[in-house]
């Protein structure tokens, strides 16, 4: 897929200032909204996720875009097309999923359709009032880093999956595999940021890992993000390419200054912004590109 | 597709309020939100539509769902699933398309991803302010039942396609043609009604077609809709059944008191709402379902 080329000819065709991020601000109607999608084949497998799992994840991810934004995720839409041998059961386990995945976020429509594959969008709408929303273009140099959760288990969950599909059952006992099939959108860490944060600030979920996540904010904000991956919070048994470069963990980094932290609790220091153009400094190196194989030294 | 199946199943699992109409009213946040699909080979065949088209008629589709509830259209989201031999010729033309139709609608937002076949699903928000916003069982003894513009182009237009692929070019001149390739949602009608109307009112857009609008308010509003099909507005070129049956005109049908007549203009009044049990009356006989093969007799 040619994304990043598609998106900049719909930019220049729309000629919109909102086209590019993962939340749109309308700030006339004080909401974030945001739509993602998954489809059966790119970005799951039937024989790797249940049907609840799978309604579960969905909602996961479309949270965590405004868990990003700092807004209170609110309303959720969800369209499905579904091969016509599609089930009553898979229906009603996907929306059990859905169900509790949302819990006070409520699911009020969408639409269902034919299709040969199984093709799922969600839209999510976040109430942006008594919050202050983030922007990836918001870091300022002396702002520290920092994180929500464990890195790197979703990777490895997929990883044990690929291997081992009987470990997508009802029941996950297994960690990583429930960080990968069952990941949870960080509304806590969100909340504390936005409601008690007075300055701009930068906030971006994990989706495609920490180090695109890093890369992103350091371009939009033209910056220097210099972290330690000593200090970045992940399970002993997973590597540091995996903690930076492993994907779909939907946690939350985010940008911010100093003096937001004694409000706050549960995040960890990661490192910090300085001075400079576009990169990212990890134990002292810089990148100024996201390309993995640079980081093949890391691999324990 | 067991679509109704699936919602029922969705509205037990959830138990929404929300789940079952086209748009979901949050009214906490002053805004309705709808999402719509189409799905290529299911909605449209590559084949029959342009790139420019597709685009043009997705925000359509999408901002008619909004024009039936009274809210003002805003904001679009468009998530584009693309096979990966997409041409950067169809995003450039699809989104030139897109913006032609939303005028002063801004897209904001939206994904791409991979996928097989495309498949297109996008998100609109309407604001509530200053309108008052309809429902399908809002309907009352006594109201008018009036439409906006001519019934069954759209149908007649698919079937000159079917038999004949090359009518879809980018300068349509036939009139059936262009109904079902660019059809027009009906923002002005919507709006004089939503921004005059002091009662409940209930409206619908007639994407599945004139007599299963009636059926459904007539359904949700538990009246009996008596229309005069001699009343309809449409081309003497189509016949009667497609005048009610044929889909995708997305005009706009409304049940609404007769004092609000006097404050709006360019509506065709086509019957009025009885007392009674979930019926729509066609030319005096009831018919309590909306199934086609009764209307054979219509057949010119």
């Amino acid at each position: 897929m040619k994304e990043r080329e598609f998106i900049k000819i719909i930019k220049s065709t729309l000629n919109s200032p909102y086209i590019g991020d993962d939340c749109a601000y309308l700030k006339d109607l004080n909401i974030v909204i945001s739509q993602d999608s998954l489809v059966e084949d790119i970005h799951f497998k039937k024989d790797f996720i249940t049907p609840y799992q799978l309604g579960y994840k969905t909602v996961m991810v479309n949270i965590s875009d405004i868990c990003a934004s700092g807004a209170k995720p609110k309303y959720l839409t969800i369209s499905l097309s579904l091969p016509s041998n599609t089930t009553n059961d898979f229906i009603e386990n996907f929306y059990k999923g859905a169900k509790d995945a949302a819990k006070d976020v409520e699911i009020v429509g969408g639409d269902i359709t034919g299709s040969d594959k199984i093709y799922i969008s969600a839209t999510a709408i976040g109430d942006t009032r008594n919050r202050n929303i983030s922007s990836r273009s918001y870091a300022k140099p002396d702002y520290k880093i920092i994180v929500s959760g464990e890195h790197g288990n979703s990777a490895k969950g997929l990883a044990m999956l690929l291997c081992d599909k009987s470990l997508s059952q009802n029941e996950i006992t297994n960690k990583f595999v429930k960080a990968h099939l069952m990941p949870q959108a960080q509304r806590d860490f969100s909340q504390q940021i936005a409601e008690n944060i007075k300055d701009n600030y930068a906030m971006m979920d994990t989706s495609d890992g920490l180090a695109d996540a890093l890369f992103q904010i350091a371009k939009a904000s033209n910056v220097i993000i210099n972290i330690d991956t000593k200090k970045i919070p992940h399970d002993k048994s997973v590597d540091i390419h995996t903690v930076l470069y492993g994907g779909e963990d939907y946690q939350l980094v985010a940008a911010v200054p100093e003096n937001l932290l004694q409000k706050i609790s549960d995040y960890t220091i990661i490192g910090y912004v300085e001075k400079g153009s576009a990169a990212v400094k990890i134990d002292g190196q810089i990148f100024t590109e996201p390309d993995s194989s640079l980081f093949n030294h890391f691999k324990e």
